[in-house]
């Protein structure tokens, strides 16, 4: 614990010295290309031959020989996994070889943070597919998001993978958004409480979580990839960096910045939003990754820098730590800027303190570093798919229900696009999609039952396609009704292919221009039920589509997203029986002539529906969702009439479960603030807790709310909480209440900033 | 000239004292009630009999005595013409005698501020219905539009009216909200350019013009009546709040504010837009007027004040000086706080000299003032007339032909909802459909031919309707396309039903989900269509819809949005070849698959069309048009290559008339700058100019361009003029560049503020 058996010139190598004077006594000996190499990535995919090799992009420099890259080290390796199928063991490896390449080219031996994609699970071959973000949010339980993430989390360790750039925090604006699919749903409540969990549980495997896209980017203007964001101050205080803060008090360690502009200044050149929120207003002091080809950006298509090394200088100086994915503005520009004195070094040793600090801290540069992977890497144990099949199973949102479900000794007939394709059952980020835009005939990896070939496990199926996601003739659909007519119910399974940059109905660039299901898929639908039998349809998509049309016909609805590679097991758990559904939306389904963007957070005079021919009440509110055994509410209730501005009040809620099957309620807590100094929400969620109950059970559900819970900025742009009545909607979605209590809070106006509590204490008895 | 002959106590009474004298020696003789019943409106229209009445509202205060509403004066009379169809010298006379009955109940006799509606021209029954406000956007002629402004200008101050509720100039965000109608378009430049010559026109005739809605109504979320406004200071700054600048500057004497909240606090109060940007930045001395009832919704629909006496505290402090339409606020709940001291009487004064100041100005208080009307008021005299058949003429858009038209000799089918119906000329806020509303049996009290009619004069035409506006049945379609059969080219006449509040597919408070025609109207050009005929579409409509589906396959597309009483006339004249169509679009016809809200000011990322599945390419683009004598351009060029960032640049353009008859081009000059401190739209219009060519003409236009007109605002938040390379683009619509100029401007960089310079200065040679 003493620093005196190490010489003075080799304070950095010192494992018992503090952190901080290790980074600065390293940052001292290193030369110009040294400390830029640091905050470079590079996009070094292992080949066909398990070879690790510069991955080529229009918007990077031409790949280069990988030890011309790395001879002064390196800061990152971009998505060694994620580039095409490698076993698991094979490429851990490459990584460590490639590590102690990187580690003996150049003076300090610095090895490389390895990073990766992770939303749904590690993005490589053969790993788990977990259920997507939108299957999080209907889980309304952050307790089993924390623990799926630690067990992927624990993989990635264990492969060499340092850091994984998830989650998306955005905050759904506009469900035309293609990346809606990668989000936790529409209210920062809920994105805030399960995001912050998925970071728990993935910094608890040592995994570094990243933050995206910092900041704004689901607000682009009609939904579209890339669009300029025009927000007000107050809403994205409100709405979009709730999430973040949340999230950052959980542990993450790295934030990623969002691609768009916010009236006009591209988030990667905004030194107010990386460095004045983040750093000051935060306290962050990790790192600042940028998304991918974000700095080259600014130069070349946001037009608000004149050349890359404006673009590295303007991003460097905004916050931005390390240019991801492979070097291209903070290579040779950044150089060329700092010999010629346009250029502050100190700018560079600021970012290069952070990602060193990460380094030190990740053990990377302790004395006995080795990056030797431990063998056997199975990426998806029977531990991991039973997990995945939980998350699935307590996700799935069970809409309608006429009485149909669940199906019990039916002849079954299955139609639809979504019904026997394996890749129905996951987002554009997880590996299988993400990685077909390079190797579209790549095998899974991984076993995916499909929906038909899970309900065949019980039941007498007939199938028929009816049409693809997009296209189709009228011939496939006239067989599948043919097919439909011969049994007692129909399961039409629709959605999204999902995919990346115009591959797919929904993910990353695959925007709608409206909610209409994709393709024929509605005209499929139609033709179903004009048979008059009962049909069930089960929705597997990255985002709610309009419904309106046909859900009074519908005999049920059942909303799965993208439930991962255990997903079509759970759904026919659910359509069987088997599981009974638990799962609450995450994001309103559109009514009939409603239009986007919209949320469920709208204020009194945008809500009323005599104002405008455009009727905005969703078919299907956020919040909604169904159960085979409804819970009973018994009493809700609080002792308290006055709530202290710096307090708390408890709010008690009494179920019961009066059905001979477990069941599960979630409790919802909205506030409504009738007077404020701005417009506010007519409801926002503040709390909301899943209560499990067996058969006959009781339990009382007491939740402790913080006054904190009610503040919102206020005109002079401080979050403050104001003193007054207040209102609380309890009940089992936003637009069902069961009980309002009216409290008044007492005391003196505060402001209240990142420290305040973002979240109520509950506790469920028995 | 001396004040000497007046006593002191009479000071006010002189009009040789100043006007700021005379106002605060009247303020400081008057009582509180009396103050406050300057501030006020009452609602009272002319009843059936021909008696003033206070006219009845949900949100309003129940209708009282008039003598007991006026007995300490009152500040404004809310639409006397307005209410029903009232003969122009009978409501001249009883306005007349009210006006006589108000200054007599009172201790001061200060008469009422009478004010009207009038966009279209004035809102009053036989009066002159003159094209809508894109229409005048469309002509690209500012003179005309003055003209048209002051001609019934005349026509208000004659019958006693003061004031006059126009111009929008609001700047179309969304193509969805229902009073995109009301918008001159989709630039700043041009609504500013067209709106400051409607303000010259109005207040030339004696009339204050009301700026309207300041500011941010049009970028509602999803185009949807009084939704909330998410908008960034920039954006605010550079789209939004121009045109009122420009229109301030031309002489506007009075505001109104806008319903929405931005950014959660709404204009009606907030200081920081009525106080701060329009008197202390625009140095603006004038009224600021409450848009009907907004003053109360403060309270009851936006929840920022507690009560009636909190909203009016709130409205006054922010600038508000006038509540219209009728007391509420401002009457007894505002008396009340006076009385108990929590309102400072100071607020009340500092609106109330504004209101009397203008009083003063308007000679309401000179010695020998009389509301005596002038006799036989016709308010659609030959003269009116013509002025709404030379600006619907130079107005329509030729926006597709393949040579079908001009017609000629040719048998006509005409069909569709829009051919037979005089409304389907003007939108809802002309009168005729405006007080539809009360009155729907009530006489248009004008000649308004339909298209039909006028395509009758001069051509063999069938007729089949095919269906209405919305709804219909298959039979009528089917016979439509019988009846076309019979001839040789089908006019489809296609649009909106202007209305109010849910009466129409377009007008306050009917927006659109989405741009696909109303009702059945596509299916019924689909019918046509596909008889295989040569098919010419008239579209007169609030608003572009979705043509995308057609236009390859129509022959011709006219657009004439709202053209006026004698939009018919000018419409024949159009398809028949008399009138050679000059009308550029002052907004763009959206493309396929694309979504809104959308605006040709798109920064070059979102113009992008690989990042997103969604294309905003529009089918007709902003400026677009097309002529029957396409003018050949010769040379464009300029003589600098340097531009100071204080100084000008003088581009000219060369224009020839190849063809034997007049036509006219609309020259259009777009900035381009690649690089600046924020993402700047790929083009944006900085000055237009429309040019007449004889038969066989050559022309020079030569522009003035003043650096401050490429100036935006910046980082720090202040507009400024950058040194550094830009471009103009110059040609004939903003997808259709003639020719690229590159200049550099030089010198150092520029702050600039409301004195800037705003309009090109355009001279043409001959």
């Amino acid at each position: 614990m003493t620093t005196e058996a190490t010489t003075p010139d080799e304070l950095w190598r010192n494992p018992h010295a503090p952190v901080d004077e290790r980074v600065r006594d390293l940052i001292a000996r290193m030369t110009v290309q040294e400390k830029i190499a640091q905050l470079q990535g590079i996009w070094a995919g292992i080949d066909a031959a398990g070879e690790m090799a510069p991955h080529q992009h229009e918007f990077a420099v031409a790949p280069q020989d990988f030890d011309e890259l790395t001879r002064h080290g390196i800061g990152q390796l971009t998505r060694v996994f994620g580039t095409r199928p490698i076993a698991p063991e094979v490429g851990a490896r490459t990584l460590a070889r490639t590590q102690r390449q990187i580690v003996e080219a150049s003076r300090f031996g610095i090895p490389a943070v390895v990073h990766e994609e992770c939303l749904t699970g590690l993005a490589a071959w053969q790993a788990t597919v977990y259920p997507s973000p939108l299957c999080w949010g209907a889980t309304f339980e952050p307790d089993l998001v924390r623990r799926m993430a630690a067990k992927f989390g624990d993989a990635m360790r264990r492969l060499g993978v340092h850091q994984g750039l998830a989650p998306v925090l955005d905050v759904t604006r506009d469900l035309r958004w293609g990346r809606v699919e990668e989000t936790i749903g529409e209210d920062p409540h809920l994105v805030g409480t399960i995001g912050a969990a998925y970071v728990a549980g993935l910094e608890s495997a040592g995994v570094v979580s990243t933050l995206k896209h910092f900041a704004g980017y689901s607000s682009s203007r009609a939904g579209r990839n890339h669009a300029p964001v025009s927000i007000g101050p107050r809403e994205f205080a409100d709405v979009i960096l709730p999430p973040f803060e949340m999230a950052l008090r959980a542990g993450a360690r790295s934030v990623m910045n969002s691609y768009a502009d916010n009236d006009g200044l591209p988030a990667a050149a905004d030194p107010s939003l990386l460095t004045g929120r983040l750093r000051e207003e935060y306290g962050f002091t990790g790192t600042v990754v940028a998304d991918y080809f974000s700095v080259a950006f600014l130069h070349k298509l946001h037009g608000v820098a004149a050349d890359r090394e404006d673009a590295a200088t303007q991003a460097l100086s905004a916050g931005i730590d390390v240019e991801l994915p492979t070097v291209d503005c903070f290579g040779e520009p950044l150089l060329e800027g700092l010999h010629r004195d346009r250029v502050d070094i100190a700018l560079v040793d600021r970012a290069l303190t952070r990602v060193l600090t990460q380094k030190f801290e990740l053990g990377l540069l302790d004395p006995g570093y080795s990056p030797a992977p431990q063998s056997n890497v199975d990426l998806d144990d029977a531990e991991s798919r039973a997990l995945a099949r939980e998350v699935a199973e307590r996700s799935i949102v069970l809409l309608h229900n006429d009485g149909v479900l669940p199906l019990s000794g039916k002849r079954l007939a299955v139609v639809g696009p979504r019904a026997d394709d394996a890749g129905a059952m996951m987002g554009c980020y997880s590996f299988p999609l993400h990685v077909g835009v390079h190797h579209p005939d790549a095998e899974m990896g991984i076993e995916v039952a499909t929906v038909l070939e899970a309900l065949r496990e019980d039941h007498d199926v007939v199938f028929a396609r009816g049409c693809p996601v997009l296209g189709g003739t009228d011939e496939e659909i006239a067989e599948a009704v043919e097919t439909a007519r011969q049994a007692d119910v129909c399961v039409v399974v629709l959605g999204d292919q999902a995919g990346l940059f115009g591959k797919g109905t929904s993910g990353e660039g695959c925007d709608a221009a409206d909610l209409t299901l994709p393709g024929r898929q509605e005209e499929l639908l139609e033709a179903v039920l004009d048979t008059g039998m009962p049909v069930v349809l089960v929705l597997l998509s990255g985002r709610p589509y309009d419904l309106s049309r046909q859900a009074d016909r519908l005999a049920a609805i059942v909303c799965g997203f993208y439930p991962g590679e255990e997903g079509a097991s759970a759904l026919a758990g659910v359509l069987g029986g088997r599981v009974n559904p638990s799962g609450r939306l995450p994001v309103s389904f559109p009514g009939a002539g409603s239009s986007q963007p919209s949320t469920y957070l709208t204020p009194q005079l945008a809500a009323r529906t005599e104002v405008s021919t455009v009727d905005p009440t969703p078919l299907f509110p956020f919040g909604h969702g169904l159960s085979y055994a409804p819970a009973t509410w018994v009493t809700v209730g609080s002792e308290e009439r006055e709530w202290p501005t710096d307090g708390t009040c408890r709010v008690h809620v009494v179920v019961r479960n009066d059905m001979d099957v477990p069941t599960a309620e979630v409790v919802q807590i909205y506030l409504h603030d009738p007077v404020a100094e701005v417009a506010r929400p007519v409801r926002q969620l503040i709390g909301a807790v899943k209560v499990d109950l067996a058969a006959g059970q009781t339990r009382t559900v007491t939740a402790e709310l913080h006054a904190d819970l009610t503040s919102y900025t206020g005109r002079a742009g401080r979050r403050q909480v104001d003193p007054g009545d207040v209102e609380l909607h309890i009940g089992t979605s936003s637009a069902t209440i069961h009980t309002s209590l009216r409290l008044t809070l007492t005391g003196p106006r505060r402001e209240v900033g990142f420290d305040r509590t973002m979240t109520p204490v509950f506790t469920t008895n028995p």
